[in-house]
C-alpha cells in the first residue's frame, strides 16, 4: 500500500493539534460509495457491504469505515467529497452510480493519493484507479450456454431475453451464442427484456404465443426470469421448459435448492463483488500484500448440489 | 466457498471417532506448494509466502497452512499428494513449479472437491483452477515503455535485454513496443538475456562494443539490469546511460531510494503475489466473500519518490 505513508504523515501533523478524539483519529478511514438499494441487485449489494464492514471492523481494529448510500450520481459525488474533507479517508471503495459524472471526482481524489477501488461499473477514463473489481460478462453468458449445450438435444428450441442494450448484455449474448454453437440448438427468438420483470412477463407472452415448442429459455436475469415465469403459468405451460435466470436471487436459489423441475441451475454475478473490493483494499492498508490490479470474479453454476452456499437468507436479494 | 460445506460433513465424519488431536483437527487446513527459493525472485517468493501465512494465523486462528517446497516438479506433486492424503487440506494455493507434470495433480485435487488456486504459471488445460493470480505482463512492458517515452527524446537510442523467449517475454515485449511506438526513440538492438545475470552481462558487452551512442537500457528484469550495470562499469560508460530493470529487487529498489542516477525508476512484478493469493483463498474459507476468477496484480512504477514502500529489507530479493 504505497499511498499509506503520506497519509500517516498528514496524520502526524494533524496530532500536533491533538484533540480528546486523538485516538479515533488513528484509524485508518476506509471510504465505501455505493448506490442505494433500490432494487434487488443492488439490496444484495448493500446487504454485503454491511456484512463485510462489520466483519473487517471486528478483524482489525484498526481499520474504520466510512459508509455512504446514494440515490443519484450528484448525492454520491457529495458523499465521496464528504468523506476526503471531514473524515480523512486513506482508500475510497465506489461502484459509480454513473460513470461520467462521477469520473472526474473520483479522479481528484486519486490525484490527492487517495487508494481508489472501482467496482462493477467502470470510470469513463481509463487508469484512474489503483484496483477494479467486476463480475465476468462473458464468463455469465459462456457458463449459461455451457448448461443448456449440455442439457439440450439437437434440434431442441430455446428463447432468449436479453437485457438493456449496453456492452454488457452483448458480451454475455455473444459468449452465450458461442458456447452452444454447433450443439444443434434452435434459437427461435431473442427479444430484450431489459433486466425488469414487467418487461420480460410481455416478452414471454409474446414468445409464448407464437411458439409452440419451447423447450427452454435463458432469462439470463433473476428478475427477468420471475416475470418469465409468471408468463408460463399464465399460459399453464409450466411442464412444458425450464428456465435458466442469473444473478443468485434468494428466491431463485431457494427452489433450486428445493430441486424446482423449473428452475434447474443458476448463474452467478455476485453482489457480495462489493465485500471482494472491500476486504481486498482492507488488506492493502493493513498489509505490504499486494492488491492494484484487476479482479474479474468468476460467474459459476449453481446446482441443487451447492446451492445452500450461495444462499443467504437474511439478504433481500 | 461453497465446498466448504462438504468438508465440514467429512470433519462430522472424523469427529465420530475423536481422539485428543481432536480440537487441532477443528481447523480448516490450506495447502501451500510453491518452488524452493533457488534464485532470486523465488526467495523473495518464499519470503512473502511465510509473511502471509504467519499474519494469517494470527488474524484467523481456524486456519492452519501446510506449507511445502520443491526443487523439481516430481517432489511438488508428491507435496500436493501427501497434503491431500494426510493433511486433509479444503484449499490447494500452488505455484506450479511447471505446467505439463502439474496439471493432472492438480486437476486430481479439484475433482475430489478441493479449492485451488493457481499462481503465476497457468495450468495446461484451462479451467481446472478456482482462482488464479498473476502478473500483469503487458502491463509490464507498458508501463516501461511509457517511462521510456516520457523521459527521452526524438532520436535517443536504446538497447533491450529479452528475457527466455517465452510467450511471457513476447507480452512483455509487444507492450514497451507499442508504448514507445511514435516517441522517437531508436531501437538500436534486442537479444535475449534470458533473465540470467551472466547472459546479460555478455549481451550488453556486445552491445557496448557495437554501439557508441547509448541513451537507456531497458534489462526488463533486475537479474539482467545486475549484469548490464556490471558490464558498462567495466567499460567505464556509467555517465552516458540509464537502466530499467523489473520485479523490484531489494537492492535495486535501495539504490532507487538513494537516487542513483543510473537506476531512475522500476516496475514492479512483485514475488508477493503469492501473498494475495493465500489472503484471498483464506478469505474464501472464513467468509462468504466471493473469492473464485482472475486477479491480474497490476504492474505499477517503483520511483525514488515511492520506492520505499516497496522496499522489503528482511527478504532475500
Amino acid at each position: 500500500m504505497e499511498r499509506r505513508d503520506i497519509f500517516k504523515a498528514a496524520l502526524v501533523g494533524t496530532l500536533l493539534c491533538a484533540s480528546p478524539l486523538a485516538a479515533q483519529d488513528d484509524k485508518i478511514a476506509i471510504g465505501v460509495a455505493i448506490p442505494s438499494a433500490t432494487h434487488g441487485f443492488m439490496g444484495g449489494l448493500n446487504f454485503h457491504a454491511q456484512e463485510a464492514i462489520e466483519r473487517l471492523e471486528e478483524t482489525y481494529p484498526q481499520l474504520e469505515f466510512v459508509l455512504a448510500t446514494a440515490g443519484d450520481a450528484g448525492k454520491m459525488v457529495n458523499d465521496i467529497e464528504d468523506m476526503v474533507a471531514t473524515r480523512g479517508i486513506e482508500a475510497l471503495v465506489v461502484l459509480p452510480f454513473e460513470s461520467e459524472p462521477l469520473t472526474s471526482p473520483v479522479q481528484a481524489v486519486a490525484e490527492q493519493g487517495i487508494w481508489v477501488t472501482v467496482v462493477d461499473r467502470g470510470l469513463s477514463v481509463p487508469g484512474i484507479e489503483d484496483l477494479y473489481v467486476a463480475g465476468d460478462n462473458p464468463g455469465f453468458g459462456r457458463v449459461a450456454g455451457e448448461y443448456f449445450a449440455e442439457n439440450l438435444e439437437e434440434g431442441d428450441n430455446i428463447v432468449v431475453l436479453r437485457g438493456i442494450p449496453t456492452t454488457l448484455d452483448n458480451e454475455r449474448v455473444e459468449a452465450f451464442q458461442a458456447a452452444i454453437d454447433g450443439s444443434g440448438i434452435n434459437v427461435l427468438d431473442m427479444q430484450h427484456g431489459n433486466w425488469n420483470r414487467d418487461d420480460a412477463f410481455n416478452v414471454m407472452q409474446d414468445f409464448l404465443s407464437k411458439y409452440d415448442d419451447i423447450d427452454a429459455v435463458w432469462a439470463s436475469d433473476d428478475d427477468m426470469a420471475i416475470g418469465v415465469m409468471e408468463a408460463i403459468a399464465q399460459a399453464g405451460r409450466e411442464d412444458e421448459m425450464w428456465i435458466v435466470g442469473g444473478a443468485g436471487m434468494k428466491e431463485i436459489i431457494k427452489r433450486i435448492m428445493d430441486g424446482d423441475p423449473m428452475l434447474p441451475v443458476n448463474v452467478t454475478y455476485p453482489p457480495a463483488q462489493i465485500a471482494t473490493a472491500i476486504e481486498l483494499t482492507a488488506l492493502g492498508m493493513v498489509s505490504d500484500t499486494p492488491v492494484s490490479g484487476r479482479f474479474i470474479i468468476g460467474s459459476q453454476i449453481i446446482t441443487p448440489e451447492n446451492a445452500e452456499n450461495f444462499y443467504f437468507p437474511d439478504s433481500p436479494f
